[in-house]
């Protein structure tokens, strides 16, 4: 196994400024400019001044609909004495129409009386230049209209054509090659067998350089060989169609990561390795004097990284600051470990909950997709902090604007499928309203009520000595909460098992056989509660138990396991059994109820999850069919607390 | 001349009660959607929610560099103990290769000791599921990708294909044929006369509408008669093509006005006038069960009513909220009257100086283009309101964004054609620093100062007891505000003529003339007072002056009036004659300086106004090049006060 070992550990700042430097010394920004029509012109980048060639209006016209006249004409006009103006001496005229010569004033038809013989009468004098639109009224001739560096809006087009200026010079974009590589790499659509990942990294960062304003061509997928690699790396940084290369991926260490390697036989390797996490093996190279980014495979390395070095050299080339939301301050919602020494950018949710924007670090595997798709900003941890503490306050560069924050509901607690049903639903009729889900178990979710993190939590904690759902813990846990419990559902817990039970499994107490292994919920979900207190009745020790300490955290990817043979059995909602045509042996029947702190019930996005829980009839029918609910008492006020 | 004397003025949130009922009532939203691939999806708005068909990853894949084994191989491995893996008991994976039947754990690279004979070394046990990333630990099939209603972002892709999603449904955007009428219009380009009017409402109406996620099809002119627009609103209302149709303009009450009269042949009119200012002629109408919407004839107005109606009804059919930026709290730099009974839309630049958001109103003309291009955001004053009070708090419905308008800085004073310089070199060199300048005078922009609205001023205030330019107005008017006073240049100031001066005109005195008709600045500027000292030095009363009352704002705009003869002189800079070509009688050489508070001196974006005075050899030639300007002092500290 012939490996590539060493890749650097370049501090970032370092990097950038070895990038920039390498960049200038081969002159890589080759900002290009081309005259196009205005009516093309929408959304590009002005490349030079752009100044009124004439004025606008360029003659004096009327502002009212009326009649044209020499002001002369009007002196000592009155009500008392009217002055008669013959043909002749005046020119209707509406609104816009050119002066005629001689006249330089206008009066309004409303105080104009016609008389049968043509002529007319005025009750007073015009002022010279009443109701007159003059020359240059809007723009002057040689006024700035737009400078260089603008993004031309669509106003801007009218002062452009107001002034007869038909064609622009704006900036050429930036095309930029997007070479995906790998053997194992297929397109979508094609035969897929184990071992295969479909292409989708190109498609996103070729959607985050257009976004960015750079024209993006996907290119072929190369497979894991340095000749083919070094061919189309040759090909594409000689063509003169393309100015920028993006190549993901190859980057790291493995055994099939030639792209360093064939970069430095072609050109220049820059950089090769930052101290940042994710993203740490990404290549900077320039060959035939074109930047060339290399990013790691992952698709949360490779996007983290394209937004480092790729953002800032499309800015750069079509000359802007960087045009995203500004950074926000926000609250740690729990405290984050970080390795002293490397820059870690880290995933958060944002949730405005009363006065406090409250950031939670959500996944951290660098190949989660939906933890980006779920992120709302990038929290960087730098490289001298060993973590951030529960409460700190936190810089967070937006994945979303602050609007759609603002308007994000934050559920804590307790997974159940019922939270995407009303995700969608709310989404529908409120398109604004985002609900935001973090699945930390029952207990989790009454501790951020307590926290003041959450506007509501999903909790089914049984209180084996009253045998009563939530109440006690509620009254235990967040006694000074003014609080409501709602109940969302009643539903059936169960272990699920394969299509068929292959197994045999008929209760928790086969779960001490040695060819059973289980997987589990986490610490403070209220399912794992449910396991433990099975196990316990049973007497089996979680020793006992093969497989008791592997931690899901939601129904779904407990049912995953199951389906996919990594676990013979877990205990999970029916629903999720449903979802994954797995097998179900019933274990309870539970209340799944929402705490709803008083001081958020009023809020319009609480109480948009409460008016469609408690009569919409696609919310009920769409959760019915997920099997295993029961709605009897879905929306009912279970507990009040002052 | 007949006329539509009657335009309704019905209060705005009648008007759109009347409006969303009869849409409704005629089944005029009709969204539609269609199935298009991922590939094609990006910025789209989804139509229905879509679930993950498939798990991602949908095997158990390495996570590792490594070999993938059997955790049971490796009980008991230490490292005074290593346990042998013989060639067939473990497999080399790379990361992201499936993991082979019967294995469950992957050990790095780094741990493994490869022998000559094929088999491996390791020192440490392999806890089952170690560096494996099992089946749905990204994704889990069924779960929630996207909501409805979702704009689908680059990393929204990712997730889609990933999970083997090839196509989705997504809204079709409504198609809106934009109808440009007028007999005066012409298209761009075309030869031009007094009185015609470049055709560029429908290339502003149409940029809104794609902005706003529509599809805009322009339509030819219609010229001015009723028999011809009638034909083109029943093709474009039946052609199924076209949801919405927007026709501008020919709403108001003059006599080429058909537009009203036309759609209530057609169909319904539903609403002719609202109470709004600028926009009150607007029509609403239903021809063919299609929405039309009738736009006044002004640039601004009709800018302002299809926000008001046109813009909703877009988000209605894609399903949105709306997403522009919120709106704002701002302080008034200046009382605003306002019609009672009457919503005024105020176009308003703001500036964030020091901590104070500041909200001044800008022109006032429904033709103004410039203004609304210069606009940074809308005021609106309820028709309750009679006007609103210097240093009230509003909100401002932004046109740009915060950050946009963090980075404005805001210049108020005398004009000067160096301006227009600063703003464009400035926009050059930092993309996100934009110049917002008013001109308002000299002694504006000193009171500007004083209540704290400005970044810099610019004044040539002259001192006629002393001969002093500025310094001595700012010791009476700011002794309490510490500042520095800063040269911009030296300029001419003089009499403009048109070329070669037919009426013969040689100085002041000739103002008396009762051939010649003069255009003044307005009360405050520089130049005014420069015209009063000359006038009264030649014992000159005002009345005396043909024209003295008539006030521009500006250098250009005087140029302008005696460029196109509506007067035959005015006091200005010699590069406003230079600009349009008007011969030009030397009065005075004066000092222009910009005031600058101590606050703001470090802000970087009046230090980059600094340094580009005071070293940009491009800014020198360029206001070296407009003629009449001395840059000796530029850049200069002139004074400071602590």
């Amino acid at each position: 196994m012939r490996r590539n070992i060493y890749v650097d550990n370049l501090p970032l700042e370092e990097a950038r400024q070895r990038w920039q430097i390498a960049l200038e010394e081969n002159g890589c920004i080759r900002a290009r400019e081309e005259l196009i029509p205005v009516d093309q012109a929408l959304g590009r980048i002005t490349a030079r001044a752009v100044y009124a060639p004439n004025s606008a209006p360029f003659y004096n016209s009327a502002a009212m609909d009326g009649i044209a006249v020499d002001f002369r004409d009007t002196i000592g006009a009155s009500e008392a004495r009217p002055r008669l103006l013959e043909a002749g001496r005046f020119t209707p005229v509406n609104t816009g129409n050119a002066l005629p010569e001689g006249c330089n004033a206008v009066i309004m038809i409303e105080d104009v009386h016609a008389l049968s013989d043509g002529a007319v009468e005025i009750i007073a004098p015009a002022p010279p230049w009443q109701h007159v639109r003059t020359i240059g009224e809007d723009i002057v001739i040689s006024e700035l209209l737009l400078p260089e560096n603008h993004v031309v809006r669509p106003i801007d087009l009218g002062a452009l054509l107001a002034t007869g200026v038909a064609e622009i010079m704006i900036k050429i974009p930036p095309a930029v090659a997007v070479i995906p590589t790998g053997s194992e790499i297929v397109q979508p659509g094609e035969q897929l067998k184990p071992g295969n990942i479909i292409e989708f990294n190109s498609r996103i960062l070729a959607g985050y350089l257009s976004q960015w304003g750079a024209q993006a061509h996907r290119q072929e997928i190369v497979r894991d060989d340095p000749e083919l690699l070094r061919r189309k790396l040759e090909a594409v940084t000689t063509n003169p169609a393309f100015d920028l290369v993006v190549i993901n991926a190859g980057a790291s260490a493995g055994s099939r990561d030639f792209t360093a390697q064939v970069l430095a036989q072609l050109g220049t390797v820059v950089v090769h390795g930052v101290n940042i996490k994710p993203g740490k093996p990404v290549i900077l190279a320039i060959v035939n004097n074109k930047p060339v980014i290399g990013l790691p495979g992952y698709p949360v390395s490779a996007v983290l990284t394209l937004r480092l070095f790729g953002k800032a050299l499309v800015d750069q080339w079509l000359g802007r600051d960087g045009d995203e939301e500004p950074a926000v301050t926000a609250l740690m919602s729990r405290p984050l470990p970080s390795k002293l020494g490397t820059i870690d950018f880290v995933r958060v949710k944002l949730g405005q909950v009363g006065e406090k924007l409250i950031a939670t670090p959500t996944g951290h595997g660098a190949g989660a997709v939906m933890t980006l798709v779920q992120a709302d900003g990038i929290l960087t941890v730098p490289a001298a902090s060993e973590g951030i503490a529960a409460g700190a306050e936190v810089q967070i560069d937006l994945l979303r604007t602050l609007k759609e924050i603002a308007n994000t509901l934050v559920f804590i607690g307790s997974h159940d499928n019922i939270l995407d049903v009303i995700a969608n639903l709310l989404h529908r009729r409120r398109p604004l309203t985002r609900l935001s889900s973090s699945h930390v178990g029952s207990m989790g979710g009454i501790m951020a009520i307590k926290r003041g993190e959450a506007h509501l939590a999903g909790s089914h904690l049984l209180d084996e000595a009253s045998g009563e759902y939530n109440v006690p813990f509620i009254k235990k846990i967040l006694a000074d909460v003014p609080l409501k419990l709602v109940n969302l559902a009643w539903r059936e817990q169960g272990l699920l098992v394969p299509k068929g039970n292959p197994k045999g499994i008929s209760g928790f107490a086969d779960l001490k056989r040695d060819d059973i292994s289980f997987i589990n919920r986490q610490r403070g979900a209220g399912t794992r509660i449910l396991t433990d207190l099975h196990l316990n009745k049973l007497g089996i020790a979680p020793e006992e138990v093969t497989g008791y300490h592997r931690e899901e955290y939601t129904h779904m990817t407990v049912a995953s396991a199951v389906a996919g043979g990594n676990a013979d059995t877990g205990l999970a909602i029916m629903a999720a059994a449903r979802a994954l045509d797995l097998d179900f042996i019933p274990v309870a029947r539970e209340r799944y109820d929402l705490i709803i702190p008083t001081a958020h019930a009023a809020d319009p996005k609480v109480e948009a999850v409460l008016e469609l829980i408690a009569d919409n009839r696609e919310f009920r029918d769409t959760v019915t069919g997920l099997g295993g609910y029961d709605l009897t008492d879905c929306g009912k006020l279970i507990y009040e607390q002052w």
